[in-house]
């Protein structure tokens, strides 16, 4: 009998912290969402050095009720699981654990502690919990037409590498040292910095010959960035044609758009 | 009688000021127009030193004019408008009030007063003057793109602010205050000019390991560009092709497309 | 007799000056490129004060022989074109004059004769001359999308030049004239570099408040630069749906791809 | 007979070096690939002063080891490869033969071994033999998408270049050498700069009518940066739509979808 209340006292815990269809779970949810928000506010805050210089130790006292409770909550979390080894391993266990642990490792590295804005992540949840399933299909069709593009980026990826490559070498040859680009590694980061028009200015070329092929590496990358964004459009494109967002219960065909009846039996189908 | 005259008198000012189809009406918008085009002018003139200077007293006794005016057509608004709630709480309502509480406040707040430039918004009246309808319909198109894609774009948001604040705060620890990173917040504005591709040069990281943080930032941001424009192409494609561009009288039926008879009824359809 | 001679000259003169079809027009129309580039080429090397202290007096030489070759080209033009008024108000028309005018006004405009670089766009007549018609045809197409998008374009435009105001004014109140945002309309044009991504860094926001403002400012640029796109992506769909590339001469019937025969009455299509 | 003998030791040779079905051409393959790779890193690091000034001597021994390495390969695959010709005016074997050449010729010019890091292309031999055949599939599909789309670009280039001129030289003549833009030439990098949106910010506009005519230009590169990015997403799908998926083996017609049975004679599809 008490192994059964025992039970019921974890059962009802994984309903509070996991769920959010009980008053106590949403309750739960929306605590920690601001939980997460504040702490992840300290930390930033904690980085300004007038305000540390202020407020420093309510900061810190702060940022160890935050640790502490967010630690209390893995345990839990661990102890109420269902699959706990499942829960461990999964992203959202991972970033739970890393919410904390920073802090801890902190009394060897110092400035390890500001890691702990990993947890913003957490905040991932509130999909979940403000049952924002329209998004979340939002999302899923987002990251189906991203992952489909995979093999055309990797392609992309690994060309734009070699272009970086030998686009840094080139102009570690012609501008050399003295003109900012002090090694081939420097000159591929001011390649990286071109080919994506973040054009920072810290290192640009000189000399008339630098010049001309930065301008080419210019055009090039105009061609470049739009290969990307073509492979995007085309992918978002393609998954919305082959998406399946309803199917016939009686007859099993499969509609990618939303109507009322099934074409093909007459079958009324459900929202 | 007297209240019919009154009524009459009313119903000539609504005409004139919201309507352009009477010559006076047409008039009104234009002379609102220019107006608005010369005080816009006036507000950057009176930025420029060199200019306030010179012509100071004269720009702000216009400044007073163009205030004068613009709350006066205000009061004759509200007066004349048939629904007065409607239109003051409407997108144009705030904006006209706008237009010149700004010079009002500028007595406590100084320098508040070129916020009246906000009257520029007023402009957006010249689709209607100028009766380009077809431009309207652009907008309206473009307007259900957008919001189509909102789901979208926000689920897109939120990666983005989570990817900042995690870079951010990784930047301030590798970087370090000594390199111009002197805060979270300030890494996170960092981050954003990197990842938007601006790249000012204003902050920039120094230390190898921040360079090569950097060139990955530089590289996702490249796909994550990629993203908002292939689903507003996408969006677009779709509108398009859901915009109904006709519809059958008859039975009610649109069509997407131009077609001469209703496919479904018969009934010729009109241009 | 001596008027169809007459007659005969200028058609023949035609013939070499504006078409390439006899081995004479050819001739000058490969004779005409060539002085276009190097004509071109010299108006940049002029620029460049080393090479102008040492060969400016070659320099100038060579660029009065240009104009006058160019002048009297233009005079010959003139002279033989059919339709002498529709020539001279013509896009190349007017680029012709414009190739040989600013070397006159540089008497009185000194460093005018730079713009003499505008005959660059002469070399637009390679496309008939080289009878890449398949250029011409891409040339179209692509012009025939942008046209159909400038609706589209022209709403943008009006949207982006009121943010472009109401930021830039934001800025200049926000962050004055000691942070560089020296005049509103010094700061639109800080707003401009931002919103393009440019980012040259001559102008950026010191506070902590304009940053935060800037940062919202490049968020809205990353979704804004992605409208246009989406547009011309569209439009580019749109044209080549509706582009007509071959029509029945039996029934009329349009074809959008380039089908052997008539899929409608069996007639042969030709090429 | 020893001519056979011959023949089949050379047989053998290609077997290893060209092809990667045999567990010693496999295992050629995995150690070339790491050889190029360490080789790579071995120039980049020779790059950096301070890494040289240690290792100097060893690094020059060990880059002398991958020259030697890599001479002998290219011997034994131009004589094992069974159309010599053919493989030596090969991408491939330019490459291979690019590998080892700078090194040579930095006997006479200092610093040219650092272009050895064109052996960086030696990598795309990684798809043929990790069989990533799919990713192949997906380069040529990119490829013939970029090919498809080859003229559109050569007009937008012409357009571009000649954009990139007229604003060059109007920029040159109002800044002028005082601020920054020395030459036409200079002007033109300046305006690749600016249109590409990179902004190094090394030279910009300083004058009121420079800073007009610039930001003209960034409006005018925002709608221009559409175009490229329009023109790949519409080959993208082009090509995707009359990409051949399956060709039926009875009547040779060729399907872009993947039906079940051939529309044209109804022979059942293989997978």
């Amino acid at each position: 009998m008490k192994k059964n209340r025992w039970y019921n006292w974890k059962e009802k815990l994984h309903d509070v912290i996991f769920e959010s269809t009980t008053p106590e779970g949403k309750l739960f949810d929306i605590v920690l969402i601001i939980a997460i928000i504040c702490s992840c506010l300290l930390v930033m805050a904690e980085s300004i050095e007038s305000l540390r210089e202020k407020y420093g130790t309510i900061m810190s006292y702060a940022e160890w009720l935050f640790v502490a409770s967010f630690s209390i909550e893995y345990v839990l979390r661990v102890i109420s699981s269902k699959r706990r080894l499942k829960y461990i391993t999964s992203f959202f266990g991972i970033i739970d654990l890393l919410a904390t642990l920073p802090v801890l490792i902190s009394f060897f590295v110092p400035s390890a502690n500001y890691l702990v804005i990993v947890r913003i992540f957490r905040l991932l949840r509130l999909f979940r919990v403000l049952k924002m399933f329209r998004y979340v299909d939002e999302a899923r069709f987002l990251l189906k037409a991203l992952r489909a593009s995979r093999p055309k980026v990797i392609v992309f990826l690994l060309v734009i590498f070699s272009i970086i490559t030998i686009v840094g070498s080139l102009m570690y040859v012609i501008e050399g040292p003295e003109n900012g680009f002090s090694s081939i590694p420097e000159s591929m980061y001011w390649a990286i910095v071109t080919i994506s028009t973040v054009g920072y200015g810290d290192i640009s070329p000189q000399t008339g010959i630098g010049k001309f092929f930065a301008s080419a590496l210019m055009i090039v990358a105009y061609g470049i960035l739009a290969v990307p964004t073509g492979i995007i459009s085309y992918e978002l494109a393609q998954s919305a044609k082959t998406a399946t967002k309803k199917t016939c219960t009686n007859c099993g065909n499969a509609y990618s758009d939303m109507p009322a009846y099934c074409s093909k039996c007459g079958n009324k189908l459900n929202e």
